[in-house]
């Protein structure tokens, strides 16, 4: 195994014998990688689809299943619930939520292109119940199909662009519908005839001295075969949260962090891409989360930091909420709450209480702040609260409480004990239609990527919704497998 | 000149002609690439020095020519100015300075190296007065060459290792004494027969099938010339801090900053190192800094945000506050001071008053704040300040004031109109010898870089220290001119 390596690829002019040939090579079965087949094999092109594990899945069958879709008027299921959602909308979320290097041109193709890319999830029989559920949740508990999942509601966002929910659950009883989501695909993919190969990694990419990518070297039964790939290979291997040493050289503020969503997820298809010249880009983003939001009265509770400073609008999404408890000094940050609000966090979370006390004054004291710090922060956020506003951080009405019913807690979110789940967001630079660019700004002939091995709709852990990551992967999977396929989408 | 890229090398197999042919082949004529062809040349290799301009310089020529050095008992300024500083105090400081991801070979060698590598710069005839000049200052006015030039008697640091000051600035009359520190670089290199070439863009690197780096193809006079290197090539071009390209695609929070601290700084050697399979580690970090600690007095004042909240304790080196102000919301920061340290700013910084008061909270009111937050937090300061100690930041005792002098004001440091300088920090990774590594650890064979076209000493902003770039570049300068030469550092 040691002749080959993801770091650079083998030379075309080098093989002595191809053991298999096919027009489209997909690498990884998660949602990239089967909406990738699904395209390429409707549009007529012999398809193979390498899993490095045993079945389908990727970090997409780990997920709840919710996918961002809104825009042109809004969903049967926004509508229903009163939201017409318009495109502009969208786009101006996407754009904000994109960070200071959103890519406008996805945006404004997902955009445009959302609602039939929802009509067409539906199409490979994705349910979806249309059943709205307001408030603040992770996923939805039963199988309820739309929710909030992001920052629409919350400043900055809110100012800009028209709140509305765009979290798409498959209709899913719990918890993880992203495994359901993954099997539906699964079976369009074998219906279309595609051939799937589970327990194949891919060794290495094949490209000729011209730079154009051939084919892939996969390891079978123990064994390396040479795989033709006539029109393209498609990297749908997912981001690099399982890969300590790619974390530390390119994202290490996440190595304090101790729950990777992932399963193969080691980079190998973003190592592989660069390998052949392609560009990474903003490799040092990422998302995370700690899911502190329910029961949702914790909301209405203030984040601290270690100085006893507020730093964030509390009803933002709770991912843009915990990464931005990352920025803050120390490791520990605090949710402070009153009895009237108070309520068990998940276990899940792994919050514990710090600090109990019948005053803000006293809270501060066991906490080990300095006098009037934490406390300041508290009386300047009721006198406001009181009035129904947050001038500091504009936080929403709703979501203001007075935090004057004692007894008091601080709840206690650490970075490195507490439940921060996390995947990254840097990868291949591509364009809308999945070709990957190298850092000339040029396509790397033969090759295309979607999906986490990809910087695209989400690249900004401050910005990222639920829901986001699954848009781009079924979404832009779907592009990539078109335009391998010679569907020119330009 | 389209047939040639940076993105990609040119194939050996296809060269028909070599215009020319050396040993040792250094790209960048600045203060990495002066060092490593003297040492290269000293090691009685044939040295050829490519300069995209028309003389010696890079950004190290605009610099104060300040070099970070100690350890080992001290250095003669540090010993006259009554600091035996220790290898272990540089040591911590620099692990500390560097990071996340500091790179603990690099640091332990340069540690242990760093008094000889001192004398080693007065061998080539830079001198040093050896003065000690105490307080806060960006570089020395007259020609003194020991200044405080990092954190190292602020919190943390301080707390983790001895605080000495360690920048070493080159004898010279006033600030910039960078391009006299490269001009008496390049009197050695010329001295040792390098045979020098400016005005000579590099436009891509040439490597054989197996990925080794042969040569490279240079322009000179209009025309691609094709360069032999029978050793190595050496990038020394610096970083991309005048490449907007490359800045929205791997730094895009350096796109508010409008100081780029380079020349031709436009990544070039970077991309080149990369598409030849090197890898590129840490590419978001950058150093800034706005010269807001003169006069000295200032730095009593404290910092807060648009939220009327402090961020770090003030007495930190200058960049590293500036780094920090970049985390804050929105782009303006405030330093707070009262009418007994109030002083006019550097007018090089822009910085302006924001707002005057006879109370703080008239200046809060002024600035458009919310009651009781700006003002709160100057209270807390000056409770704690009147009791000389800071529990909050943790500013040392003898940056301590009670701001209750009045009139007041804030004056206001905005990102995007105040000078704030920067440069880029990621690049190449290498091995203490200078030898580039590949995506799977492994050196690419022929392949060298120093400087700011790796990812060096200094790779983290928030702990950026003055001289730590020119003390990465001279010296690991060095090592990768001796390694390129032949003498194996192991």
């Amino acid at each position: 195994m040691s002749d080959f390596t993801t770091a650079r690829p083998f030379p075309h002019e080098r093989v002595e014998h191809w053991d298999a040939a096919t027009e489209v090579a997909i690498v990884g079965f998660g949602a990239a990688g089967a909406c990738a087949a699904i395209e390429a094999a409707e549009a007529g092109a012999a398809v193979t689809l390498f899993e490095a594990g045993s079945g389908n899945g990727g970090a997409s069958a780990l997920s709840g299943g919710e996918i961002y879709l809104g825009g042109g008027g809004g969903t049967d299921a926004q509508r229903a619930a009163g939201y017409d959602d318009t495109t502009e909308a969208l786009q101006t979320y996407l754009t904000m939520a994109g960070g200071p290097d959103a890519d406008a041109a996805k945006i404004a193709l997902y955009a445009r292109e959302s609602l039939a890319h929802y009509q067409w999830l539906k199409d490979q029989g994705v349910p979806y119940k249309g059943s709205f559920l307001p408030g603040k949740i992770i996923e939805p508990a039963e199988d309820d199909t739309l929710i909030w999942s992001g920052s629409e509601a919350a400043w900055p966002f809110s100012a800009a662009a028209a709140p509305a929910p765009r979290g798409h659950t498959i209709q899913f009883m719990g918890w993880g519908g992203g495994r359901k989501l993954i099997d539906i695909l699964e079976g369009r993919v074998r219906a279309l005839g595609v051939d799937v190969r589970c327990d194949a990694r891919v060794l290495s990419l094949i490209a000729d001295a011209s730079g154009r990518v051939t084919g892939l070297i996969v390891r079978i039964d123990g064994t390396p075969q040479f795989v033709r790939a006539r029109k393209g290979v498609i990297l749908a291997t997912g981001g690099f949260c399982m890969n300590q040493d790619m974390l530390r050289r390119y994202a290490p503020q996440t190595l304090r962090l101790s729950e990777p969503i992932g399963e193969n997820d080691n980079g190998s298809g973003i190592l592989m891409g660069m390998g052949v010249g392609g560009d990474a880009i903003h490799m040092d983003e990422f998302f995370t989360t700690c899911p502190w939001i329910m029961p949702e009265s914790l909301v209405k509770g203030i984040f601290v930091n270690e100085r006893g400073q507020r730093f964030i609008n509390e009803d933002c999404y709770h991912g843009r909420v915990s990464r931005t408890m990352l920025d803050q000094p120390g490791d520990r940050v605090f949710l402070l709450v009153d009895n009237a609000i108070f309520a068990r966090p998940l276990d899940l979370a792994r919050i514990e209480i710090a600090a109990v006390g019948d005053s803000w004054e006293e809270v501060e004291r066991e906490l080990g702040l300095p006098e009037d710090t934490l406390a300041a922060t508290v009386r300047t956020f009721n006198r406001y609260a009181a009035e129904g506003h947050d001038p500091v951080f504009r936080k929403a009405p709703e979501w203001l409480k007075v935090l004057d019913e004692g007894p008091f807690a601080a709840l206690e979110l650490n970075i490195r004990t507490s439940f921060f789940s996390f995947f990254t967001l840097g990868g291949l630079n591509t364009l809308p239609s999945g070709e990957v660019l190298d850092r000339a700004g040029r396509p790397v002939p033969g090759l295309y990527a979607a999906g986490r091995a990809t910087s695209g709709l989400p690249r900004w852990g401050h910005g990222y919704s639920s829901g986001l990551s699954l848009a781009d992967c079924t979404f832009f999977g779907r592009m990539a497998g078109r335009s391998a396929a010679g569907i020119d989408l330009s």
